[in-house]
């Protein structure tokens, strides 16, 4: 099956997003599926968390149009992504590069080639009218270097790996949610090779150092407990049950995080 | 037209719903429609309210996957049950009770087969790693007790019938929706043969007695004014026109209602 | 392909929107698509422009469903029309004709056929027991007068289009979005005939006179700066980069412009 996703930080009141569906439809039969539109506007890296959490559980060769766009309508460029198993698509503003690296051995295009995109094109919605369309002709088959120059120059960004030592493991925060829960970069691999469940770890983030359990889920504490566990996007995060852990222990996006175990 | 939904309480601003559909597209080519995923976080009834509404406007064999469970990683069960309909995929906590009464002659299969399942499961998120693909191989045709044994032991729920006597409808508050009207149990078939449209009935609720008219719809009433009718998902409702019914009369959810005709 | 996209003031935390989808599932193999159901309540001058920006990225063929309908229940006919290009299907109150005036030759039909709607007609949801069934049955290709006669007694209702005189051009206010930018009923084509983007025009609004720059998009500008721009619905739209133009000017929908250029 053909799958397009978008993600964008457009929000649902408007017709923004039926506007690329309608657009997608017209030129694809491909099944067109939203991976959110709540982004808060501008905020590039909380989009490309979302990304990279949700594009490993689509299937291979599917399309993703990712749109949180501060520098539409500048010189910022349009690029496509291929990767081993996925395209991505979108500006080339770092969106899409942490799930580029996750998905591995990506190439990146320039959009250039007009024939893809709509007659008409808007300025501040090249979404709908370059993304899109973009996106629809590669489900069609069109080839990768139909739709523009192969680039090596571009807009990085990563969450990084985090790195074990001994008994220890070192990264940092790249994700608040709006529960207030820390999520790390520090994947399931790197996590479940140094530690076993229901014991307890000592954690060191922002100013502060913690001896908390590190657990399956948060059902495994009492209310109000500070817990670590393994999220649902695989990634480590520290919470509290029912509670707010980012405000509690004052720690933000960036932060460092070391945890010894063992 | 095979067809999957999805119901949830996980709001629509992180990428959980569109893992789901990730997961599902990977096995099936079945539509995939969202019921709603703004359930109040962990209110079962309210989910089940949801459910058991939108469920019969959908065709036969529609497979359902409702997921408001508060138990995620601890022992409940994760339940299939067939109806002389529909499917119905989810927790065993009551949320798909109401709407497998409704739909009759259910059977429950408690989901046991891994085989069925993603290959890593995690424990906070069984909607993607469970529900969703037993829903989606369940499409392609795979035999009900090939998900797992039938089972007689469940958490039942249901929201009543109601019940017809001489000159009095007795039932009791099942809903209280977003405008504050007040949904019973009493369906439109007990109350059509009991009384007719535009006649003042007595109405016994919470603490009060009202006399107010029963009518095909709120703009058959002044504004603010109390009135009777059948909702759009057929139960007889009370409410005030442009108004707050529930908070006005101190009613809440299981409250007695009595009705008096004729 | 065949589609048929929704719009309406329903809100996605009920389950309203997925009964119509069930509804349309059941007759029609139709793509289903999702304008936006978070049109302010009874707003059929909202709910009118977010059709019309949408409508004209859809593909010919397409059966749009539109539902701002405070008069359900009561006397208001329900209507299907016909465009040169795609189909309109709601109530008679306005919410589709600035669409089918864009979209022109426009023929309207009043939905009276029992035959295409459920068996069971609720009084308060036309939109799942009429309108989506009509839609869904005219997507297997019924006859356009299946469904009713032809009518040439309407509520009509349009934004114009606004007037160019020598250096003048002259219009109004149709919609503030919820970021305070005012859009108005100029469109792409008698703006880039009159003038030139990044020179300054004098634009007398409300009871104000501004001498602003015209550009290509907001980026153009300085934070806090207004400007006049060409929107993504392809109207002349003014506003304040991260600003609120409709509240700083005090504009609001309907009132007159008149830009002097040149």
């Amino acid at each position: 099956m053909k799958i397009i996703t978008f993600l964008s930080d457009f929000g649902t009141k408007n017709s923004y997003v039926s506007q690329m569906k309608a657009v997608a439809s017209g030129i694809t039969n491909a099944r067109l599926i939203d991976i959110t539109h709540e982004i808060t506007p501008h905020d590039i890296r909380e989009g490309a968390y979302a990304l990279r959490c949700a594009a490993p559980y689509f299937p291979t060769g599917t399309v993703h149009v990712a749109i949180v766009d501060p520098g539409v309508g500048t010189e910022r460029r349009g690029i496509l992504i291929t990767t081993s198993k996925q395209i991505l698509i979108g500006p080339d503003n770092g969106l899409l590069m942490p799930t580029a690296h996750f998905l591995g051995n990506f190439i990146i295009y320039e959009i250039s080639n007009e024939k893809y995109m709509l007659d008409s094109i808007s300025s501040t919605f090249h979404g709908r009218d370059i993304f899109t369309p973009v996106a629809a002709h590669i489900t069609n088959g069109i080839p990768f270097d139909e739709i523009g120059n192969k680039t090596y120059e571009y807009v990085d960004f990563d969450f990084g790996k985090g790195e074990l030592r001994e008994n220890t493991v070192i990264g940092n925060v790249i994700h608040i949610d709006r529960f207030g829960n820390i999520i790390t970069n520090l994947n399931k691999d790197i996590i479940l090779n140094a530690m076993d469940f229901n014991k307890n770890i000592k954690v060191f983030i922002g100013s502060k150092c913690l001896e908390i359990p590190f657990v399956k889920s948060y059902g495994y504490v009492k209310n109000k407990s500070t817990l670590a566990t393994i999220g649902s996007c695989n990634f480590f995060e520290i919470g509290i049950n029912q509670g707010n852990a980012a405000k509690k222990l004052s720690i933000k996006e960036e932060d460092k995080i070391e945890i010894h175990f063992g």
